[in-house]
């Protein structure tokens, strides 16, 4: 039995996701509570030498599959080194991406079956699924206009996709959605960001109760 | 429909197969034969890179199931990038190591369910099995005093597992022998080097007839 409470929060890029996350941490820890962030792919060194891989844009050859099974062994690998520990030290985790990414960006954008990706990430996760997790629901187009305008911002593999795929993600979440109506809450993500914060705050204060 | 044919060969460390490889390269290319060598995890560029991360000796942490699912993903790759396209193009394919090192090594020795292990390496390979497969068989200690007798080999995390370990990947891979004992054929690795490299010309003869 896990004593902390698993949150990840998903969605598009550009969504606002990091620094969401950074804000919830602060306001948490003003809080008292314990409370870490980490994120997907990497968060450990074996994960993050996965991700190096997985993003460098150089790697054009990847295939779709490979990529896949790249995610579910970084994700793994995060899980027993530092999510699960936190879990059994009582700890709130908020996790930037996990196994709805790769059913919406892997799977259902990639054309690879969802029902497929499911099963390798089962491998990877087991039974260790967030018991939250919040959606930052926004056009894709708005999200990666807000990308391009930011300026320190590295650019990776996936940020040199078309809009299309992009438009993709969004249907493939949408049907992540449909299939976890318990587990996945929707915040508005094109409202202003102290709005977006204060959303995500009630849904996530609703579980600390 | 391939045109060529793909062969792996399998077997504990120091069972002779990278000499054994380069004879039979420089055997069947005298014969004027259409063959390639090439080698798991590896191969290509992004199979090399993630065969770094699998076989780095500091990770230490590495979780099971972290790496078999890096072995699935370095085959994946490895197989759009090289094996398809050779046997396309008519080739001889003579690959050290596939899917019968993962359900041997990071299923039954390391305690993973071997259907597991096969459900990943399905998603990865889908219906691209080797025609023929070549077992060096060989008792493991005889194979790593082989092993440590040598100066130039490169020491690797495999390396450095106990007499115990590979003692089960001997018991996992005879379990695979008896679940394909038409693809799967033994060569006794204990003999002479010139002895194993005929008896292995012998089985592959009679697949190019």
């Amino acid at each position: 039995m896990t004593k902390g409470l698993f949150i990840t929060l998903e969605g598009p890029e550009g969504a606002g996701k990091t620094t969401i996350i950074d804000m919830l941490l602060t306001y948490y820890q003003e809080q008292e509570k314990q409370i870490i962030k980490t994120r997907e792919p990497g968060g450990i060194p074996i994960s993050e030498k996965i991700r190096s891989i997985i993003l460098d844009p150089k790697h054009t050859e990847m295939d779709a599959r490979t990529e896949a099974l790249l995610y579910a062994a970084a994700r793994r690998q995060h899980l027993v080194e530092k999510v699960i520990p936190a879990l059994n030290n009582g700890s709130i985790i908020l996790c930037d991406r996990f196994i709805d990414s790769s059913l919406a960006y892997q799977g259902y954008a990639r054309g690879i079956d969802m029902d497929e990706i499911w099963e390798i990430n089962q491998f990877a996760i087991g039974n260790v699924m967030p018991e939250l997790t919040i959606y930052f629901d926004l056009d894709p187009r708005v999200g990666l206009a807000r990308i391009n305008n930011t300026t320190d911002r590295e650019i990776n593999r996936l940020d040199l996709e078309k809009i299309e795929f992009h438009e993709l993600v969004q249907e493939g979440y949408y049907k992540v959605i449909e299939k976890f109506p318990d587990r996945i809450r929707k915040v508005d993500a094109s409202k202003p960001l102290e709005q977006v914060f204060q959303d995500t705050i009630a849904i996530i204060d609703h579980y600390l109760k």
